[in-house]
This record gives C-alpha cells, structure tokens and sequence, in this order.
C-alpha cells in the first residue's frame, strides 16, 4: 500500500471546515493536478471557475442548499467548456464545427473530461490534508448559475467541489460489493437484488453504529426515495440551450 | 510535492505495454480505488467490465482501431449504471422510477461518478508502477460493443482503460495555459484567441521537438480537422435506446 492508494482509499466527504483560507500556490498546485489528467483526443474540455467573492459563494449556497459551500477554504465549480474550440472556428467553418460540438458525444466527452480532472484536484488536495466534497446541488437551478458565472455558450457548470481544512472526521462509507460493479468479459445480471439485500444489511448496521447521525436507512430505501421524486427537470432544456446534446 | 502529487503530474498515456498480465490482487486493488471515489447522492452509477477472453479484446481492438486494447497487462470497460436502481424498484415504482432515471440529469450523474471511478483507477494504477490509456474509440461503434459485453438496458459503455507494464517512456504532453483553464468568480472571456495562439506556438515547438512522431501541428489545427468531422452519431440514439438522456 503506497500513499497514493493510501489517499484514495482514505476518502471521506468532508463537509465542515476550518476557516482557513487555501493559499494561492495550494489552489494553483490543486489546478495544476487538475489539467494533468488524461483528455479525449487533447480536448481539455472544462474550464475551472474559483470562487473568492463573498457575494457569489452566498449565492451559491442559497442554490445549493448547503452551508459548506460558503464556509470552505475554496471553492471551485467545474464547467464543460467547449467554447474554446468554437472560437477558433472561423466564418467558414463554424456550420460544420457547431454540428459536431453539438452532438450527444461531445457533450459525454466534455462532462468526462471535466470529471477526470476534477478527480485529480480531489487528490491532490486530500494529499496536502485538506477535505473535500462535490457539490451537485448547484444542478438546483443551474440557470442561475450560469448567470452568476456569466458562462458563455458552449460551457456548463457541472458541480463545485468545496475543498479546506477538515473540522471533522466521519467514518468512511461502505460501497457496493465488488462483485456487484466488476464483471468479467460480461455483465453479470445474476443475484443483483440478493446482493443488494445483503449491502441493504451492512449499510443498516454502519448507520446505526456510526458516531453522528445515527439512523435506521438502507441503500434500496434510499435510492427509492431519490429517484420517486422527479428533480432538476430544467437541466434537460438548458444544457440544449448553452448548445450541448442537441443532435 | 508528495508522491500522490507526483504521480499525477507525471501521467503520460501509456500506448505499448509488455506482456506481463496483472494479477488479481492489483485488478483488485484498482477496483477498490475506483469504488472509493466520490458518487452523487451515493448513487454509485457505475460498473467495471475487466475483460479477459482473448477474442473479446480482439473484437473490441477492431472496434476500437487501436492494437493496445488487445496488448495490455489488463483491460477495462468502465460503464455508467443505473440498472440497479432500476432493478430495485417495485412494479407499482417503476413508472416514477424510470421517468426519473431517463432525464439528461441522471445521465450526466451516471457518467461524471463512472469517471470519477475510473481517474482513481488511473491514479491507483500509476502508482503502482502500471501505465494506463482511455480508450474512447470504443464508442466508434458503441452498439456493438454493447452487444459483446451484454448490457442491459440502463447501462451503457462509456470507455475502456488499458492497463499494463509500460514499453514506452513518451513526453509529457503540455496542457492549456492556467489563465485560460482557470478562471475567478466568473467567465473570463477575453483573450482567448490570443492565448490560444501563444500555446499553438508552444505546441508546435513540442511537435518538432519530441523524440518520437516529430510532426508540424498547433492545437487549433488538431481541433478543427477532428471537430470538422462528424463522428459518432449513432451515439446519440444509442443512449436513448438505453434509456438515458431520453427526457
């Protein structure tokens, strides 16, 4: 066990930090990871916006709903940026590149791209001690968003990623059974519900057992819950309409 | 700079391996790493396909073009997944089920958690002393490759990852300047034409430079002949056809 893999299997969300500010080398070194991670065809499709004005972090976290993304050490939001490559489309070629930009593929290529970098940043930062949690929830009204960054055509955000000095340390949490996500040479559809029966039955025993927020809960329930409420249907029309996923 | 550090800022793309196969402690260790990786609302929307069968890695090269999908220490098809939860639900959840996991939000969950996954997969890899390349081209004909590794409905291939023994030490390959990637508080949209030049200048000094397939090419050039392209179209009807991205 090196401590890469130290660090990687070391995860947990943090979602309470410190007051202390990261320094701009820490952020740059973090940035710097970031762009380090392997690109579709040399795409480098996202951009990353770091968040230090007051007023936009509140404005952020009254999107999010979470506290943390005020109070953090930083606060970066990842975007899907394919706007570089349209402005280097001359008159001429616009028609043609705007037709391949716009296509399903590119838009999973983006969020990948964007993804895979943002993972680096995670690890990176985690290495130097500091905690970090992915914020999906700007996707609660990723129209005002957009605004408030003021992204052009062409870039998405797709989640912030609030990073600082842990003030907390929670247990790490259980994932699924290796042998329900890696397959060999084919999906395997066998025993899926029994598995989940028994990960339903170790995920019961870690809430009930873990030091805060204890509660009686399991992954089945959970997702149920989840995903019977229909959310952030507004996603749909507006990635469409910043140009992404529309053929 | 710690080791973690390190070995991110030390990735190059790996595209000759030797013979030597992984064990199963490292396929092991490297699962594990991915599995570790944050996942939105704890969805975990991911499976790992690690492909043996001599055959399929030959069926998957030809899709692919590229002979390091067939010649690697281990290969791996990282899918996003939903099927699962699908599964999970009763025949009275089903309908508010599906409607939930088929919005373009759930798919740009799916895929950013397989690529989180997948970075740690890199990263655990590399640090271990293996060489790791993505291989996107499997997408050149998604459905087929979907066939070969019998997907159910709600899971669909988004890339592979060769793994193995590096036969080859290539440069590093140099990233967008840090002005044009990161950003503060919003969209910093001015010179981006020129700062693409400058790097276009850089990229060709690197081009004419390196040790290996020395060519006369700028990044801006790359983009417009692959963007010039239409590629994958299919792609797009493939995914709905998954039931992702559907409403």
């Amino acid at each position: 066990m090196n401590k890469v893999i130290e660090t990687i299997l070391d995860h947990r969300s943090i979602r309470t930090f410190t007051k202390q500010q990261l320094t701009k080398e820490q952020i740059h070194l973090i940035v710097q990871s970031a762009q380090q991670a392997s690109t579709s065809s040399y795409v480098m499709a996202y951009s990353i916006i770091g968040i230090t004005d007051e007023r936009i972090k509140e404005q952020l976290a009254n999107i999010s709903g979470q506290p943390y993304v005020k109070d953090n050490g930083h606060l970066f939001v990842f975007c899907a940026d394919l706007h570089r490559i349209h402005q280097l489309a001359s008159p001429e070629e616009k028609t043609a590149i705007e037709e391949s930009l716009e296509t399903t593929e590119q838009f999973m290529v983006a969020i990948i791209d964007t993804a895979l970098a943002a993972q680096n940043a995670c690890l990176a930062a985690e290495s130097i001690g500091l905690g970090v949690c992915y914020i999906g929830s700007l996707r609660n009204d990723i129209n005002r968003v957009n605004k408030i960054l003021n992204l052009p055509p062409y870039v998405i955000p797709l989640f912030g990623l609030a990073v600082g000095y842990p003030n907390e340390q929670p247990e790490k949490k259980p994932r699924l059974p290796f042998d329900l996500v890696y397959h060999e040479n084919e999906y395997n559809n066998q025993s899926i519900y029994q598995s989940l029966q028994n990960f339903d039955k170790e995920l019961n025993h870690y809430y009930h057992n873990r030091s805060s927020n204890v509660r009686n809960d399991t992954w089945s329930d959970q997702m149920m819950r989840k995903y019977k409420k229909l959310e952030r249907l507004d996603v749909t029309g507006f990635v469409k309409d910043k140009n992404f996923n529309k053929r």
